[in-house]
């Protein structure tokens, strides 16, 4: 970390470091963890960049950081961050102004700058940042790593100091997707977190029907161009990209700085900005001293307005998977930032500002860069935005637009990415999340087959071809469209081939009413020795149907000579 | 309504009215329904029991009014209410204080006065209130009705004056509990509301759990005696009734009407107040001022304080299906309330305030009389809580506690109760709502039998008893508890005996995802022609086990020598 030493505030001892590193275990071992400070670790004062906000050495990790541990990380410090998190660009810190990890005389991106920048430079594989109106996304997107901002109360915030309590939010920062994704499953859930519908979806579509902004405010021609070409690259990659108004998401964004939601941030620590105006930063205290003098009545009446353009907005994303935005619309120097600190703050969160309003999870992700000639050459990041719950759409559109980026110059060298895993954070998480079932076809919702956008619809995740114990027959049934019938029918029986999909209990219920006779679901054997659940069919209409067990298999029937 | 006339603020005209409701065709035909006057009925000013604050006779019905009448209510008139909704003594409005129907020198309970008074007399068979911190349960108590409060945001506000946006509800009031649940089954639902869970009970257990308060404050003897009587009907009906703290209720209603949160009141309808207090109730004027003057820090504190309440309570109902409460400790004379306008609301409100705020819903019913010697006889209600969207469980306890009141001495003569409907209202929004699926059992599921338990736990309905068409065969399963495999076999096959549960698509899922070998799901023909989800099981199992075809039935058969 020697590259940019403003990144941490403490850092722990390094042998005891290595040795828990090595003595490590768990899905998450040998991952070095940094913490953003304003999330409770134990052994480090928690000083939200305020040091004279901060407390002793708290005794208690907070929740968060507790479940990365047990999963198996190892914390290495604790990093700098934009005071009480109250900023996008990270110069906000007595503790210094954190620099871009490539261009020192650009700004980190912010709040969760140091964990952004730690984790760029490999001074940490994953990082714990907090994101309120984009500051676990925009530092993500500048430093040319992944950011992963869940649905809001997925996971606690006990133990982390509160920027505005309704719509703040726990984030993972790390170098690849399935190391973040890991991350999210073992932070995600635990007490007082929010439960997960039972319907909640499992993968994108293949042909999502994504929406991107019809005009690009507050970007450079060179900006608006890598937009594009992400765009193009989810087109290309058979999704249906369209463009819808803005105004609204960008209104939504008014609120949050010009109108009465600021108060927020005075009931999180105004308190103390108020009774110690000379230790807080100038540009932190002047909005949070601001924020104390808005009124309940303008709050409420602010919120309502806030609800309607929520209305507004979901209403304009209604037939779409997502939402692909720019992170940040460029990324200011530092000299930019000292000259208009609250202007060019503001410009900066221009696509990341209404994201939490409106109870929506975001990914942000590298996608190219920007060559701005003498300046040098800019990081970009698009962020795929999804509905409340819809975790597991975000992610898997993210992982289908991302470019990786070529590390920094001054990269440490940390661990590669972790292997993917076959379900998506939100039906990993240890204690709770999406329910999710296995579900065995056989026939006509095979890949490729005409009723395979039935479980597509469903938010059901493809997990691979499977094949049933040697206990079967297969029957072509009269159906339309065709269909086979599965019958267990013990010794003798053949092994069938078929694929596994992954959907929620509430989309299996809505599967299994929508079922037409004569299919039937119930327990198939594996020829792993599982059981999942599969499809079988009435005996009366496998009796009647031309029995094709020789074959093996459906598509291995339908290849077959007439 | 010569007996209170003070109900209703204006009335349709008669000859209108008679025309339009022997027309009238639909689920509500033929009921007069009865409007609270802080929502929009087209012809009408709303008021809001404000005069000088009423908007010209609006040219539009709200939501809630126009799909009452969608579904074939007519309107007969609007009501007089506390004004702006703010109080549940009825008394606080310029078109005078509403008397209890049967006792004059008492409130009728408010703020939905005219609209329970108008409903107890016959002059409504329905009507539509609102309710915040009580104003649609306290006066269904007071004058021996139903109320039901439903979960917020499941009935459109759109046309409601608000009187604290986060926690209004609109209410249906009627003289019975069938009557009820059809208007809320036509009134909830439609643009802007909130979206049921897929997995939302549709039941209350049989031997449900029901939690009471440890302590009864604000309860004279015999009002504490009749909660008791309430109690008990539920024990000898198959509940478990078990006391439960109740002081952290007590303090989320405290900060409503002490703390941050009723600057709501102000960003409703401040701006007016602030403007014209001379047109304004001294007592409401004097409390919506006041909720001006908190500031947004202290509104955000006390919301923060809320959530750590609402979570400790919710923890208090772990395990039970849902909190049993006085609806209201005691009936205030009208001197009562004018010595003491505000102390006697608040003692009023005891057990309503905190609902809304815990996002919660409520049925409140009739619950027999008490005594007062010279007082006259007070009817007595109670009011059955359930979780967020658990208003098939509140409605469905409320039916066992019920004891129907009867009509005061001036009823006019409404219409009778409709019959009850097979699906609790959540489940029969014309456009929305719970998906119900029906379930056919033939064996270890029916009632009785060892595994009907799994369906209560997922909130199934039992619907009544069915048989499948004459096309399946019965076979003894060697399993564990037995069951009988259904197989269709079409021709020369039986008519078997089952039941019929209707449960969500979400809890079908998990019932299916957790169904084990032999047993399937499938399209089961009845003997009515209709085809509903039913068991099967394997082949083999089938085929291995003991044909009992001729028994007709699981239960026959277990009947059966041995």
């Amino acid at each position: 970390m020697s590259a940019r030493p403003e990144a941490f505030i403490a850092l722990r001892d390094a042998a005891e470091v290595e040795a828990e590193l090595s003595a490590s275990s768990g899905p998450l071992a040998g991952l070095r963890l940094a913490v953003k400070n304003n999330v409770d670790v134990a052994g480090f004062p928690t000083t939200a960049a305020c040091p004279a906000y901060a407390t002793e050495p708290a005794g208690t990790d907070a929740v968060a950081v507790a479940r990365l541990r047990a999963a198996g990380a190892t914390v290495v410090g604790v990093t700098n961050l934009d005071q009480f998190a109250t900023g996008l660009v990270g110069q906000r810190s007595p503790y210094g102004g954190v620099r871009d990890a490539r261009r020192e005389t650009h700004v980190s991106g912010g709040s969760s700058s140091g964990s952004a920048v730690a984790v760029a430079l490999g001074a940490a594989d994953l990082a714990i940042g907090t994101d309120t109106a984009g500051s676990g996304r925009v530092p993500a997107a500048f430093q040319g790593i992944v950011g992963i901002k869940p649905t809001l109360g997925v996971v606690s915030v006990e133990g982390v100091v509160p920027a505005c309590r309704s719509w703040d939010a726990v984030t993972i920062l790390a170098r690849d997707l399935a190391t973040a994704d890991a991350a999210m499953a073992a932070m995600a859930g635990g007490p007082g977190t929010r439960r997960w519908p039972v319907d909640a979806p499992l993968a994108a579509p293949a042909a999502a029907r994504v929406a991107v902004p019809a005009r690009l405010t507050e970007m450079a021609p060179a900006w608006a161009e890598a937009f594009q070409e992400a765009a193009d690259r989810l087109r290309s990659d058979g999704c249906v990209v369209e463009a819808i108004p803005f105004a609204p998401f960008l209104a939504a964004a008014r609120l949050l700085y010009d109108g009465g939601l600021v108060a927020e941030r005075h009931a999180a620590v105004g308190e103390f900005v108020d009774a110690h105006p000379e230790q807080v930063d100038p540009t932190v205290g002047a909005i949070i001293a601001r924020a104390g003098e808005v009124s309940g009545s303008a709050m409420v009446r602010d919120l309502a307005r806030l609800e309607v353009l929520r209305a507004e907005c979901l209403g304009l994303l209604d037939g779409f998977d997502a939402l692909l935005v720019p992170t940040a619309p460029f990324q200011p120097t530092v000299a930019e930032v000292d000259a208009e600190p609250v202007a060019a703050n503001s410009r900066v969160g221009t696509y990341t500002n209404f994201c939490n309003l409106f109870d929506l999870c975001a990914v942000a992700v590298p996608s190219g860069t920007v060559d701005e000639g003498p300046a040098g050459i800019a990081q970009f990041g698009v962020t795929v935005v999804a509905r409340t719950f819809h975790d597991a759409v975000a992610l898997d559109l993210a992982r289908r637009v991302m470019l990786p980026a070529p590390p920094p110059e001054e990269y440490a060298g940390g661990t590669g990415p972790l292997p993917e895993r076959p379900l998506p954070w939100p039906a990993s998480i240890v204690d709770g999340g999406v329910e999710a079932v296995e579900l065995l076809v056989v026939g006509a919702h095979l890949t490729g087959q005409p009723l395979e956008r039935e479980l597509r619809a469903l938010g059901a995740r493809w997990l691979g071809p499977a094949r049933t114990a040697a206990a079967y027959s297969l029957a072509a049934l009269d159906t339309i469209p065709p269909k086979p019938g599965l019958t267990r029918v013990g010794a003798g029986g053949v092994s069938v081939d078929g694929e596994v999909w992954a959907l929620s209990a509430g989309a299996l219920g809505r599967f299994l009413a929508a079922l037409p006779a004569p299919m039937n679901l119930g327990r198939v054997e594996l020829d792993d020795g599982r059981w999942a659940v599969g499809f079988g069919c009435a005996a009366d209409a496998a009796a009647a149907g031309a029995d094709i067990s020789a074959h093996g298999g459906w598509r291995a029937w339908l290849a077959s000579p007439a």
